[in-house]
């Protein structure tokens, strides 16, 4: 019997309705390289639901292919990006923002967050050092939302972010390959018009929310607009039937279907959080979206992998295991009843 | 009413079998990043169909993608690839290869292929040089097959370039965005387990070939196979939910089903070859797979462009467009009928 | 007994009032990378000599770096800089262009040069391509003054090219590691403060010119001025010892010294090339500057050999050779005396 | 009246047997690029101090180029360097490293210093992810000798590192742009032959310790020589006049001036430490070189700096300073009784 996988987001394939719609079109003929009409319908969807009508919207394949291109857009050859220790740029994508020529300048972390202090300091550091040319320029600030741990920024904080990259007159990237997962939790306080307007670029993660694949660049800021079709071409991130792209969104922007998939996966997510903070285990992370880390002992993760796969996100002592529980749109209720009910026989 | 398009061979999404294969797999859970069984299984299908029991198989998604991981994978900082002045990499992917760090060494093309007698020259030269350093070392030979023109190497012109390769200890990588028109074709004098044979590393296309998008890298040469992962992944090519390159594959690879849709728009190629031949024009390279060229006075071009796309590719003289006709598997037989009767109206 | 080199014009040290002055100032105590007393007197002397005021003027230690560095100050990660085939950054930089990024999109050149009509042809062609995001974008030209064959280019034909340059919103960038033996030519018809005029950046080339090593950067258009220490010290430009570069120009750009050694050189190479001509050899390139080409039989040249070092550049037939002779500001008029007079015996 | 500078060891121009020898030799003709007789028997002289008779030498200028160089010629483009996080190429070099796509991958340091047990953590954490290709593969190690803090590894602890490269098959690189002023050091355990046979690269700095400029690289290693001046030549380090690092090295090496040399600053930087010492103030780093790390009130550094120039290396809290003195090679021993005697009056 095939064990049931909460390992991560992106274990099935994509929402029934966009898969419908996928098969529905597939004969149809179009031009290439997201210049199509469903390109440009699913353009015009996302810059309703940002609240922005002149955002330059493009569409990639990937996470790493979308954060390589964007911060190669961004940066100048001596200019690096501001992340936290644990972003995804900083730890999980072999290098990709270095082989661009960039270094990855980063902050220490709390729960996968940074704060407009930290990144204040950093560039008052930089400009008050005798001969900051000998040392990497800070040119942009990374951050995800939610982060890697699945926590969120406050509006607050995001704004504080916001405002200090103004001042210092470097762009704020927001990596969104879970965004909807972040929107739809109950302890944002913020939407995504909101989000559009203190971000200068940021992308409407497909992966990981309801697509087959797909990342929504939203360019908000007009200095960061030129040209950026050159950079995807030139990154390998142009997909030759950008329709498919197209399609995907035109599904998934409409009906209020992103923000329902993910609503799906919070909800399911804190079921699971509840059943193992009644069993007593420790929070690893207080996240409230789709990814839920605690702290199991070993024995008990052992049983658990009997039936189920999770992730091991890292040890907390020899005998216990940080463990990430990972739900997505197309988790199933039934399978976290019968995750529930293991957890409560541990 | 939506014109006709002939203009390439990526307008339509993928064979119905690939699509209905995708529709059943969808809900089913897998592990990610071609890890899966589905990408395994495609794996040894391809490794049987070119004989080549050994060989590293990887997915990727698009062939600019392709090529500048592959390249990347094998060349030296200071070394550059061999490539004919009209190859994919030399003109068409926004300097891709340069991003990566290496100059595309360019030698004149004839219909878009260079000879191995070329190459043995450029490799003299360069080591006959005072001072080589000073100078990009060649490192690898990039050929497609079939050309950027649709022409084909013949076998001996292949071992002609293999032994050359072999000679100067430097890999031969064959793109074959294409290779099923190519080795589909009546011309052809090559199957794809003798092109494996000559070739260090190559590509089977799927994108252009019946599948939404994916290429299938095949690397023969131990040497080359190393560590190839971490390449895909840095150069943002490592698709999350790998298994929609795996199902592609099985499909592609079962029942032949890969040369049999290659046929198919050889032989409607060909149809609209033999009507433009009829008619007197002009061909402007003589290519046997499904990309055809041909000089039509401009007049004649506009007349066909009320009802077909085309592409121009260039300009004969001010009276005269070189025009590209491309059929794919897609393209339907009913299709070239109304294009071969306009055809024959002009 | 040692041969008489002519092969180069860096074979020797520099000029005697600048290693004089290196070592009266050997002691000195002075703060580092470029920013010493030298330093700024050496740029107020170049921004004088150029009439450009408001420049920015930067040290590099050699012709590589220096163009490395500035190409890469200019460029998007999709641009490419315009060169001619033959241009120093197309043929013997190893690919430094590439390293950084950048394809260098090459013109076919006459004699060294390439025209404005050249130039603006190819970016019509990039602008009018049908998806010009595919290929690599032109950001720049760039030009030898003189050229690697020791011609010029005159005032008419370099306003040319920076009309063509200013139409597009393109840089011009004009090496000048020889600029003085352009400017010292009696065939010149241009001023440095007339050419600093036409370009937005260019150096004074040093190593070739009288010092140790060394190019004066100067940066004319306030755009391309910004962070450009940055630059320099990533791609390993910043001299520690910057004052070795300050007080190397303070001497080269006083009393008139530049120019005063160009000429000398330009005019030894002007009675090679007449001795040359008058024994009837054929000039393969017709250069007014300090590097004369010609073709020689086979035997002439081997028996010249046995004396002297000259360049070989390439083959003008089975039996001739074509032969470069350079001469330099150290070039002693005595050792020309023999060279000519052993010509004359041939 | 000008202030005395000890702010670094690059203030003075070079050893006055090394300017006599430029004089004597300068007006010489010598091939270019470091193929004439004097770097010969530079390296020919290196490799016997070293006794590393089968060792390639290449002459680089500066630092922050030899190292790119070096590290840019080790890595394959998903690896990048093990280095402390205050390791030059971590801090001081603008990026340099990921400008040529690497990853700087630090470890957290104690006096600037590494560890055995940090790297092969570091290396067994890699290798024991759930999918290393996601992150940069850690592929060799560079450390300095003395450190950014002029501490010095003892032989044992070099031998350690040497062995868990060994074991894992990474080149170790040790940066010894200061590497006179560890050997020459009262505490350091390790001869030159000694450090030669545990770095499989490394190079012996001339900038700091008496050349105007000059870093000899040593490859001992076989499998890191191959191609190594295409390295050069694409980074911009291949001065057209090589023979001026090859005539200061011949100096440098002969008569054991290189150590002399650097005995000196060091004795002259421990009159320092005891004066600061028996004044009562706080070493920040216990440096056996010729660099000095001590806590001075922000007071008395203010009195100081009416006569002397020393840099500011940290702020220890609101009212005190951590202050670098540094001699080197030209310090005056007179200027260093002045300092003391000025210290003694605070």
């Amino acid at each position: 019997m095939q064990k049931i996988q909460f390992q991560c987001d992106y274990n099935e394939g994509c929402a029934p309705e966009i898969i419908q719609r996928l098969v529905e079109t597939n004969l149809e003929q179009n031009i290439g390289y997201g210049e199509d009409p469903h390109c440009e319908h699913a353009r015009e969807l996302i810059r309703k639901a940002c609240d922005t009508p002149e955002a330059d919207v493009h569409f990639l394949v990937g996470g790493t292919q979308a954060n390589a291109t964007i911060i190669s857009s961004i940066l100048r050859p001596y200019q690096g990006a501001i992340a936290a220790t644990t972003g995804h740029i900083a730890v999980h994508e072999t290098g990709a923002i270095e082989h661009s020529g960039h270094k990855v300048l980063t902050l220490p972390a709390i729960n996968g967050k940074i704060t407009a202090q930290q990144i204040g300091q950093c560039l008052f550091e930089h400009y008050h050092e005798d001969g900051p040319e000998h040392t990497v320029q800070p040119g942009m600030v990374y951050i995800s939302y939610p982060t890697e741990y699945g926590t969120l920024y406050s509006k607050q904080e995001l704004t504080d972010i916001h405002n200090v990259c103004q001042e210092h007159e470097i762009p704020l990237f927001i990596d969104g390959a879970r965004m909807g997962y972040g929107l739809a939790s109950k302890e944002s306080d913020i939407t995504l018009p909101e989000l559009a307007k203190l971000a200068d670029v940021f992308y409407i993660g497909g992966t990981k929310q309801g697509t087959l694949f797909g990342e929504a660049v939203v360019i908000t800021n007009p200095a960061l607009k030129k040209d950026f079709r050159y950079y995807i071409k030139q990154g390998g991130g142009m997909l030759a039937k950008g329709r498919l792209l197209g399609i995907q969104y035109e599904e998934l922007m409409q009906n209020n279907l992103y923000l329902t998939l993910a609503r799906h996966a919070d909800e399911q997510a804190e079921r699971i959080r509840e059943a193992l903070t009644q069993k007593g285990y420790e929070m690893a992370v207080p996240s409230p979206t789709n990814q839920q880390f605690f702290i199991l002992p070993n024995c008990h993760l052992k049983k658990l992998e009997e039936k189920f796969v999770v992730s091991v996100w890292g040890h907390a002592d020899t005998d216990h295991t940080i463990v990430r529980f990972c739900t997505s749109w197309a988790t199933k209720k039934d399978n976290v009843d019968k995750l529930i009910e293991e957890i409560k026989k541990l």
